[in-house]
């Protein structure tokens, strides 16, 4: 019999979808904070900016103008980090000094024309047209010769590193498949091959069943703080169903996925009474014509902040030169989120 | 033949250390920076504030004295992470849901008792005094049958979490060792079996030979951006000789360390005129009684600025999701640091 208990000391958890571990140190959330704090996003934005590269008729930094699109609109990044014309080619030295030339497509979603908006404030309606360009450029780019995997993402706020705020995402789509999906395809292959059911089938078993890591439900979704999440209030969204990408999903099954974030954004933006910042994305199988069939179609959503619209997590020292690291527990961070309201905090302000 | 050009276009670098890409989009450093800002770290410190729970004679949270220390002091940390106390214990549900508890040690190092000073501002011979402190605390926590990994480290500047300025380090050291050292130790014992070479010894011997990402080097040390460096500004801080880990270094190789961190670090603060913000920690061998011959002592820093003292890189949405990115060529931010006087600019100041 052991006396060790992980609401209250440090322990290891390990993450099963991309096979490494992360250092909780649950006592740790009690020290006092002095270092910096983030200026909270409180701002009060126009439903429309001329001044901004994203709405509606503007003009951008190439000189292109905008449509004036009524809901979503998507066009090729002016600044993207891959582009389509880089002829292939590697450099090795001595097994040491090797690279290879790398070729893909940016893009830019903006999530609606209304400057002053964030997904938290959109309907599940309009989020939902959202879920339909996500799928229609995965299924678009994936189909690609060139492109073997789609990389759709938002970061919101400007501590994320987001230089605009309109409300937008962002699509990199790219010849190779990157680190993290990467090591999720080794990793859920290995337990398909051992279970025959998906990892993420038998994870959300476990969960349904444990309840203290779940924030929200619907028919088709769930939403909830991962067993081994690294940022303290990290969530991961999955479909109940077994699929691999957006293509396979159904007409409810994406009103679903739209609800489920409405839904999860709503109770961020409650936590701390802040347009809560964070970085989310998709991963979905790679478009490289394999079936990838033990591949769970899911959606990550890291948030930075820590214990208040001021005061973030940093990822530094320990966390860049040794490992990841956290201070609050996943299920007292996932009570937190259970209890917020499911309205926004703003409609209750008149 | 190609026509690549890896200085304008998109490719992948592999790192040996660590087995992982990173991905490189030179042509993007050209974007313009419409987001975060943050503040510089230009304050005027006095020598000594009676606040600060490091300085010499002040009194600490938990209500413990400081010495009137006069060249470095070391105590255990009020809020550390890690602590021995923790009793073992495991849990497996599913294979799905695992943890294991953890203990350890969290210590921190002043590097001085001058509240104003930092690295690039202390002489080679109190740095020293510093290097002397890592071998000793190395030595004495690695000697502990319950440590079987130590990490000392820094983080400089509010931008990377640090929450006081008196010129201050830390170590985390614990029973298990950590995803990143635990990855240089598998890649450097297959580098080490295949070529009877640490990857290091032979990594130098490259770098020599080309000449374009080293930064500084003095009889005993190289300082050079490595070939897979992620952060805009990121070093590599190596030993000639290959050795495990500080406790093997002689008199003459300690000093050269502490001029090789002094002139690192007077350099970057001369890059944007202002005091250089990262985090660095030393790699050294596993303390789990193993000889780890395969192993090679090196520093490494990542600061994260990218453009000047306001503009960092921001590690978000893609980097997050899918895989670490970098905007200008390790080449050229060698040239940048190289081309820095080795005089901090301060002293310049009058
Ligand atoms: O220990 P400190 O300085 O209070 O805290 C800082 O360094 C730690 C180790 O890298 C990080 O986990 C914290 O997020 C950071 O704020
Ligand atoms: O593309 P943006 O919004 O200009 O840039 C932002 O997102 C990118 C993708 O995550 C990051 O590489 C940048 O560091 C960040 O500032």
């Amino acid at each position: 019999m052991s006396n060790f208990n992980p609401t209250e000391q440090a322990h290891r958890r390990f993450n099963p979808l991309n096979g490494e571990w992360i250092l909780v140190s649950p006592h740790r959330s009690k020290r006092p904070w002095q270092g910096q704090q983030e200026a909270p996003d409180r701002s009060q934005r126009p439903t429309y900016d001329p001044t901004c590269y994203l709405c509606p008729g503007n003009t951008r930094a190439n000189g292109e103008v905008n449509p004036s699109y009524e809901g979503t609109f998507v066009f090729d990044n002016d600044f993207a980090a891959l582009t389509p014309d880089v002829p292939t080619g590697t450099t090795d030295i001595g097994g040491l000094l090797r690279a290879e030339a790398e070729s893909g497509v940016g893009r830019v979603i903006c999530f609606s024309p209304r400057h002053d908006l964030t997904l938290p404030e959109m309907s599940v309606m309009d989020i939902r047209r959202v879920v339909d360009v996500w799928t229609d450029e995965y299924r678009t780019l994936g189909a690609r010769p060139d492109i073997n995997y789609v990389q759709i993402f938002e970061n919101k706020g400007q501590v994320m590193g987001c230089s605009n705020p309109h409300p937008h995402g962002q699509i990199w789509a790219q010849r190779t498949v990157p680190g993290e999906p990467a090591k999720e395809t080794i990793q859920q292959l290995a337990y398909f091959e051992k279970n025959g059911r998906s990892l993420l089938t038998d994870y959300l078993a476990i969960e349904e069943r444990e309840q203290q890591r779940i924030v929200f439900e619907n028919d088709h979704w769930v939403v909830l703080v991962p067993y081994w999440a690294i940022w303290p209030f990290e969530t991961l969204v999955m479909p109940r169903r077994h699929v691999q990408d957006l293509t396979q999903l159904t007409d409810a099954e994406k009103d679903a996925l739209a609800e489920a974030v409405q839904q999860l954004t709503i109770r961020y933006d409650n936590l701390f009474q802040t347009s809560f910042p964070y970085s989310a994305g998709l991963h979905q199988r790679p478009t490289d014509g394999q079936a990838h069939e033990s591949w769970h179609l899911h959606m990550h959503f890291y948030p930075p902040l820590l214990r208040s619209a001021t005061v973030r997590k940093f990822m530094v020292g320990y966390e860049l030169l040794a490992n990841a690291q956290r201070d609050i527990t996943p299920e007292y961070a996932a009570q937190r989120l259970r209890e917020q309201s499911n309205v926004h905090y703003k409609q209750t302000l008149d």
